[in-house]
Formats: C-alpha cells, sequence, structure tokens
C-alpha cells in the first residue's frame, strides 16, 4: 500500500493506529501534508512533471494515460485509480530526491513494485507520483556462511531463488506471485511456508529506507546483518508492514535457510471443515517440523481440480510439505498420515518427484484464477483474516453460511498452520447491489479477525 | 532498562535513534521531560510520595534506604543508583494511575522484575520511582489449541514453564536467570534456545502496556493473539526491546511450543576457536534443527569445570542440544558428529538422561558464576555483541588478544548461532585504572558488532 492508499482501513483496524499516525505525522516521517490537505486529484503542474524529468531523466517519467493506468491498480478488483505521473528511478540517490521533491510541494508518493497485490494498495486514491522501482534490481551481496543476501527492490522472489540455485540457499517466503521482495517486506507478506520459516517478519535483518524528506535510514545501522540484535528499537520491524506509509524501501537484508535435502508434498481429503482443521492443530501440537499446511474447502478444490488438472476429491482438503532429511521424511510422512487418519482423512496422495509437487503447488498458487474460472467475466476479491487456530472450524464454517445466506460466489483457501484464510469471492464490478453486498460481508468477517497477508 | 536507564549509550549504539527519540518526545510516549531537564536525583517530595501512597496503599510504597539500594542495581557491576522510591502495584490500575501521576510530575519511573539483567538498566540514573511489578504475578489465561498464554509481569519464565508442565507445551526462551516474562520482552531477551525457537521478538504475540500517560495500549489489539497478523503498524515488535523506555508493560501473550518428544545435549571439545565456529556453520547449513548451540573458550571451559564439577577437556568447547522423536534425534546425533569430528572435534559426550542434561545446563547457566569465581572479590562485567556469524572466528581470536593485551581476565561464551557472545571480565570496582581498561576494552569491542541480548 502506498503513502496515500487505504489509510483509512488500516487505521480503522488498529486501535492504536490513529495516535501513531498523527505522531508520526510531527516528525515528517511521512508526507501527511499531502495525503491530509490536498491530494493532487490525478493533477501535477507540468513544472513539477519537470522537476521529476531533472532529477531521473526524460525517458524516466511518464504521463501517458496507459502508463498511469498501468501503475493505478494492482491484481485485485479494486478500481484502478491512476498517479498523475510515474517514474523509474535508477538508483538511491534518484529516490532521495524524488522524496525531497514530493515532500517538499505536498504531493503523495506511491511506491510501485510489481504490481502483484491483492488489496488495492498502489491505487492513487489522492493522486500524486507512483515510483516504479523495477529498474533497481541488482542483487548486491550474497553472505552463504551468513546466510544473508541484500537486494534491490526490483529483486523478485523467483528471480532471487533462481539465483541461489547452485548456493545450498533458498529464501522460504512465498505469497504466491512472484512479488518483489521489498513490496514483500513492504506489505509484510507471508504464504505457504509460513508455518515452518516465518513471515517476512522473521526473515528481514536490515533495510536501506528512503524517509519522505529524502533521508536515508538503515534500519539496523548501515551494513548490519546479524542474526538477532537487541540494540536500539526495533526499526526493522516497524518498516515490515508499513504498506509504503513510513518510506521507500530501497534495499533489504534478507535471510536465507538451507535448502532442503528432500522435500515430499501430499494432498488428503477430510469429511469436514473440522477434521481437516483438527488435523492441522494435532500435527502442530505433535511437533511434526510441518514446511507447509494450507486449507482448501471443496468448492475451491473443485476449482483447482477444473483449472490445474488435477483429480483430488471435491472435499475440504489439506495440502502438506515436509522437508527434511530423507529418513526424517519417512517418519514425518507416517506420522502425519496416522493423525490424518484419525481424524477421518482419506485419499492420501504423495508427491515425491520434484514435477509432482510443482504440479500441486502451481495448482494451489493459482487458486485465485482457478476461482475466477468459476464466474467468468467476473472480478476477484480476496479477504484475508487472521483468528485463532482453536477458532478456526466454527469461523470457516461461520463464512460458509454467511457466503450462502448473502447469495454470493466465494471460494476458501487458508494458510490454516497460522490461523488466516482467504475467501475469494466472485463479483461483478457492474453490478452495484452485488458489490454492497461484498462490503457487508467482509466488513462482517473483518470483525471476527485481524489482517494477514 | 529503565525509562531513565543508559539511553546515552542506547542513543549512539542506534543512528537512527535520535530522531526517533526526539519524535517519540512530542507524542509523549515517555517522559522525556523527567530526564532531560530535572531528574530528582533521589529526592521526592513528601506530598509527591503520599501522592504515591493513595494510589497504592502505604505497605506498597517504601522510600526506606535499603528498599532503595536493592532496587538501585542489577546483577551487573554497575553502581548501584538508587531511585527515589520504590512502589509495589497490584494492578494494572494503579500501574496506570502511578505512571500518570509521575509523568504529571515529570518524575522519572523505572520498570522493575526480578533485577536479574547484566547491564544495569535498573540504575537510577536520574533519581524518580522505582515501579516493581512482581506482586502482579498471575497466570491469566493459557490456551493450548492456540500455543499461548498470557502472564502478568511479576510471572517468571521458570514458573510458568512448571505451570505448563502437564499441558505438553513450553516457553523456550531461556536467558539463563529466572527473569521475569515481562522483563524478558522489554529487554528483548535471547539465550541458548534462540538457534531453533527464535528470541524473544519471535515469540510475542501481543502487549498490554500502560503508557507515560497512564494510557492502556493493547499492540496487537485487546484480546488478540494471532499466530501472524499484518493488520497496522507492528506495535508489538516496537515495544519488544524497548528496555522500558516507551511503557510499562502489564500483561503479554506468548507464544509456546510443542514439548520435545525426546531431548539429546552434548558436549564436544575442539582444537580451535575457528573449528567450533566452522562446525556450528556447518551443521546450520545441513539444516540439523539444532535447539541449543553454545561456544565457551577454554578458560570458560576451565572455570565450569571447576565451579560446576565437570570434567570436560580444556579447550573451545561446544554445548549442543537436539529436540524431536527418538529416531530423528539419533540421525542427528550421528550427523552432528560426523560434521564436528571432520573438524577436529573430539571428547564427545552425550547426555540423554535428563538429569545428567540439566548437570551441563546448570553448568552453562552458572558460567557468570564460575566465571566470577576466577578472581575471588571481584565483580563481573559482561560485554553483548552481535556479529555476523562469518566474522565470529576472527573477532573472537581478535577479543582473546585484546584481553592478554589488556592485562584483563576474561572468559567467553556465545549463542554462536546467532553470533552473539559474551566476554565475562573479572574487574576489582575498587581499581579506577583497570575500571578504565575495561571501559576501553569494552568499546573496541562493542564497535566490531552490535548489541546482543
Amino acid at each position: 500500500m502506498g503513502w496515500c492508499g487505504h489509510l483509512a482501513t488500516h487505521l480503522s483496524a488498529h486501535p492504536a493506529m490513529a495516535s501513531l499516525l498523527r505522531a508520526a505525522a510531527t516528525w515528517g516521517l511521512f508526507p501527511w501534508r499531502g495525503y491530509c490537505s490536498r491530494g493532487t486529484q490525478g493533477e501535477l503542474s507540468k513544472g513539477f512533471v519537470e522537476a521529476l524529468k531533472a532529477v531521473v531523466g526524460s525517458p524516466h517519467v511518464s504521463t501517458a494515460a496507459a502508463d498511469r493506468e498501468q501503475h493505478g491498480h494492482d491484481e485485485s478488483m479494486h478500481r484502478c485509480q491512476p498517479p498523475g505521473a510515474v517514474v523509474w528511478p535508477q538508483n538511491v540517490e534518484q529516490v532521495s530526491r524524488l522524496a525531497a521533491l514530493c515532500y517538499s510541494q505536498g504531493v503523495p508518493i506511491i511506491p510501485f513494485g510489481t504490481g502483484t497485490g491483492l488489496e488495492g494498495g498502489v491505487c492513487a486514491v489522492q493522486g500524486g507520483v507512483c515510483i516504479n522501482l523495477t529498474h533497481m534490481d541488482r542483487i548486491l551481496k550474497l553472505d552463504p556462511e551468513d546466510f544473508c543476501v541484500v537486494v534491490e527492490p526490483g529483486v523478485t522472489r523467483k528471480t532471487l531463488n533462481t539465483y541461489l540455485r547452485d548456493s545450498g540457499l533458498w529464501f522460504p517466503v512465498d505469497p504466491g506471485a512472484d512479488a518483489s521482495l521489498c513490496g514483500m517486506v513492504a506489505t509484510a507478506a507471508s504464504g505457504t511456508n509460513a508455518v515452518r520459516y516465518g513471515t517476512m517478519r522473521d526473515n528481514v535483518l536490515n533495510l536501506e529506507v528512503v524517509l519522505p524528506g529524502g533521508r536515508l535510514l538503515h534500519t539496523a545501522g548501515a551494513g548490519r546483518h546479524f542474526r538477532k540484535s537487541a540494540a536500539g528499537y526495533n526499526l526493522t520491524g516497524l518498516f515490515v508492514g508499513s504498506e509504503g506509509t513510513l518510506g521507500l524501501i530501497t534495499a533489504a537484508t534478507l535471510r536465507l535457510h538451507p535448502a532442503p535435502e528432500a522435500t515430499v508434498a501430499a494432498t488428503c481429503a477430510f469429511p469436514s471443515v473440522q477434521a481437516a482443521v483438527d488435523t492441522t492443530v494435532h500435527i502442530l501440537q505433535a511437533a511434526l517440523p510441518l514446511a507447509r499446511i494450507e486449507f482448501l474447502d471443496e468448492v475451491m478444490m473443485d476449482a483447482c481440480n477444473r483449472h490445474s488438472r488435477l483429480t483430488c476429491s471435491v472435499a475440504p482438503t489439506l495440502f502438506l510439505e515436509f522437508h527434511g532429511s530423507e529418513r526424517a521424511l519417512a517418519e514425518q510422512i507416517e506420522r502425519a498420515e496416522e493423525i490424518s487418519q484419525h481424524n477421518g482423512g482419506s485419499h492420501f496422495f504423495w508427491a515425491k518427484e520434484a514435477e509432482e509437487r510443482s504440479r500441486l503447488w502451481a495448482a494451489r498458487h493459482n487458486a485465485w484464477y482457478a476461482a475466477l474460472a468459476l464466474r467468468p467475466g467476473c472480478k476477484g476479491y480476496s479477504t484475508d483474516v487472521c483468528v485463532p487456530i482453536s477458532r478456526l472450524p466454527e469461523i470457516l464454517v461461520q463464512t460458509k453460511e454467511d457466503l450462502k445466506a448473502s447469495g454470493l460466489t466465494g471460494a476458501i483457501v487458508g494458510h490454516v498452520g497460522d490461523g488466516n484464510f482467504h475467501c475469494i469471492l466472485l463479483v461483478d464490478p457492474e453490478d452495484a447491489e452485488e458489490l454492497r453486498r461484498v462490503k457487508a460481508f467482509g466488513e462482517h468477517l473483518g470483525s471476527l479477525g485481524g489482517d494477514g497477508a
């Protein structure tokens, strides 16, 4: 989410946010003047555009409608709200000068990575300048002994993992899309591996950030990449998930993990949502070192079968994955099967070969598109709710009933090991009445938990 | 560290701290007025002490010299700097009223838990009121299915783990001392289990905090204990490690872990510091799921042998521990031995029985006292430095040479899996010249890395 994104939503989502925002504004940490008092509403003066060009060079500034529109939306159904201009800085000095320029003029800034978000974070609700950071795409430093790497904002997670292929290391956070890693920092991205490797919160060691006034900040100190440190306030943690509101991330030092020696994936069908979630809790309680555990309801499973040509049962399903040595995996598989069967799980399918596993996870990652195909011509709208795991069955059942009562089409997928699930609603964007029902449904669901990622 | 603790140190330790502190002061997040302009220097007016009594009741306020002195130091060599009064609030409402009272009068506040810190955080350098939170010692809620517990600030980690004994769960962060859990939050405590279970940063889900003005804040929202959430700024993370400067922690929701099915500990001696650290890196690279890996240099090992009646070789040594199923442990032990032997490790001692393991870890945890016994009558001073693991051998060797050149007595222990080590110096507090050398040594060492925990 950019500096002028959906902050109202965030404000209401957090009781302490309002006071923090007021506070932050007093120390100039973000351009509230621009946001609060006089957003540019898409209009930027000719002189201002010339000033942008003076910083990054003419070829790297665009006010063309096509570019502005392309940068005014992400992959969600949120209405396109184009910025007044798009700029492509080539280095951190230019980012700093751009920030200082916009800040001095009270013009909102929206950082832009791959545009793969699902929550409308890049929509320029108050106009302003979209700063597309994808031209800064170097991998600056790999430190295999310290398990860390420094990347510029244009580097995506797939690019990084390709680069790491021969190092014996990998970066596990995987939200599905091939998002930019710094965008994943800004949104505190999570994904299917979070249950074992944590979310972005757990895997960022240092950030280089351009503050709104143009000043450069290294959140953990310049050049530092300690596995842990207790010196000073945890500024790194504050910027992870700050959604672009506190500054522009121009480099991130990320924690890497040893690539697993062996990997096995599986699917298992369950007679009910309760049985699938109970299995999750029991597997976690048994301290089985799961790498991934994902839940798909029967609607989602049906959509994935069709879209990705799987042949899974149309039932509440868990997708599992284990990482470890061959021997460790054999034991983990045995115990996971025991626990699943005890909860009524059946139709186990174990995928040991890389190709089979890729097919399964591609299906899971394409769940969004599979859901879209359920109602051609409609747009997707994804809720993102975190709840305590103990309340998950009850809330999932309730959500499915609410869906039915609202007459909406929706499919559910969840990072169930973290109590985080998405309900993907298929919506006709031309149908105002349906949009109203979607909004009411989303608000009710949001009241049950917290924002996920 | 209290609101008026060694902030100057912290300021210099972090490049962004100064601006954050200035900023925070403008939104009243902590009583800088009291700290900066007119600390009470031990003197509190009679009327003010009466006002404290009106809040918590006469029996829970003391201005007796013995109480004030007992609260003016921790277990470190930092000079005792007693507060003007000590109060023992009984509940969060009283904490809130105390905070409001002190804040309105510009009187510094120092939160106090068990006083087991090693960095002088509780010293009342500007006088003020010490708020001893140990009377608030209830375990408020255990949620086994959600793997979390809510504790008041007087609950220590050992008390919690005793309480959890039959639940199949435990709280793994273990800094050695039986510290209060909220004190561990405030100092971002770490310890021997961090390599597997993380530090306090990774294990706090929510905090109830009394802000200086008296207002109550739930950092992740009231009653919330999600495994993950991306809603709003990461305030929980900001308060973890804030050293008492941002508010008084009056309750913490902590993440629990399944108790390991089986546990094996080991010691292994190495021909050099380099060999011990190389072994650590290789074990981490092999993704062996270590629970603990601790380094002791030969001076420390000698001290532990004497103090705790071990019979280990007097050599650079690793203490290891593995958690898992019986079968998983057998494999992990085999591979750890292979890697250690490859690096010249010898004299393996595997402790499988609970009693043997306890003896080993008690020895490690008593390293501080073992080191003190090296030079009876002297005080201990512990450095706390984090460095990238790749630089650890070089820095450890350098540190040992610096020790020798400075003519100081010091022993080294390290949470080596995190690149964090402590050099425990034995110092004659009456010898000003020696204190000067200790200071110079500590400053030089600090310049090599960041603060640990």
